[in-house]
């Protein structure tokens, strides 16, 4: 399989158990749409070495790069980096210059602030304006904290680094129910696999329309293209708008 | 592996592409941590039949309650049933009392609109109050629909049929970092691996504590003398509070 995009592994016991509702994963989706880094996958894991260790592996498997999101602190339920290194089959190192940046920030460092500088084997620190703690990156995988602010911080260091390609996308709202426009629907997306056209109906009679179609590509010629096929397939009242 | 409480695939090319926020994942975390089943994993996939077939079929190897959300729908993007019965390995069959309810909708019935009928092999239809479309289910996996209205909606029917167990939960805010406090949770979580032991930093100088310890299992006594041992292991004044 090509291993094309992004993919994201957000490890987060806290989420799966409703103590707090994931910001990282909405912003993550969000950034890598404005930038043009297509998404394959967001997979969310409790904090246990197997689980993170088989969805990194799949991650990897399906994408060029990699986001995680947690568990990079120093406390037993920190396990991210460990679970990264046997993803990739290597060995969990102590970074030198990680221990100086830990050491220069504070007076009485216990053992346990010092698992802060472990990373897989091969790892590389981004430095970052503005606070002491890098980027940890290893072979386009991206580890980032799970503390919101921090992971939108250290995502925008590492989106700087990676190119995107914009979407062209076009929006169709429809009158009709999806039964009585899937015949064309499945007509177009069969004729033109490298446009993706998506289907969303609504079921709130205050809103003028019933279906949303979406029509995306990278080149915006194949999605006029479509979207004037899909139009002409259509009664001409059946077209509230597009966009 | 036993396959015990639930986990859910959210297929969602929008959702992956930012078209919309997915609320019916973060939705599905809220209901079942109220009725008390763990919850393994949450997977956002494309609407790729290859894709779901592996994550529904990984879903069903450690859950023994499967949640799917969206691709259930009529046009060609819906795709979850004949990859829920690819994973299972089943024919996808019309149901004849689903062709009955779709024909008593609709004078003009396109041949599109009975696609809403087929399910895979052994599918059994849970009947709803208040609405004409009942719950898809095969083997103790739930097909709900995308549309958030009608995910929770369907949702409600379903957990009505399943037992939980309520958790007991404890919180400790302290005023120390992760890395001074990582030693004691460290040696508790160890001697107790049925307690969950949760540690999360915040950065927020607003706030009066640094680190949230949270402690839970199925049992409350556990849960009380982990937290009396925890808040043995530290200083007094490190405690700002607990719940």
């Amino acid at each position: 399989m090509e291993r094309t995009g992004a993919a994201a592994v957000i490890i987060g016991n806290e989420v799966l158990t409703a103590k707090v509702v994931d910001a990282n994963g909405p912003h993550l989706i969000r950034r890598l749409r404005e930038v043009g880094i297509p998404l394959r996958s967001v997979e969310i894991v409790l904090d246990d070495v197997d689980a993170i260790v088989d969805a990194v592996a799949r991650a990897r498997s399906r994408a060029a790069y990699v986001f995680t999101s947690g568990g990079i602190g120093p406390t037993h339920d920190d396990v991210t980096v460990r679970a990264v290194a046997l993803a990739m089959g290597r060995k969990v190192v102590r970074l030198p210059e990680m221990v100086e940046l830990i050491r220069n920030r504070s007076d009485h460092m216990t053992e346990e602030a010092l698992r802060l500088a472990d990373a897989p084997e091969g790892a590389v620190l981004l430095p970052l304006q503005g606070t002491w703690f890098p980027v940890l990156t290893v072979d386009n995988i991206f580890l980032l904290p799970g503390v919101p602010q921090l992971f939108k911080f250290q995502l925008e260091a590492v989106l700087e680094r990676l190119r995107g390609r914009p979407v062209h996308l076009r929006c169709l709202y429809v009158r009709l129910g999806e039964s009585a426009i899937a015949a064309i629907l499945d007509r177009v997306a069969l004729d033109m696999p490298h446009v993706a056209i998506g289907s969303y109906p609504v079921f709130d009679a205050t809103l003028d329309y019933r279906v949303k179609v979406t029509i995306e590509s990278a080149e915006p010629t194949p999605v006029e293209d479509a979207l004037a096929r899909i139009r002409g397939g259509l009664p001409a009242d059946a077209i509230v708008r597009q966009e």
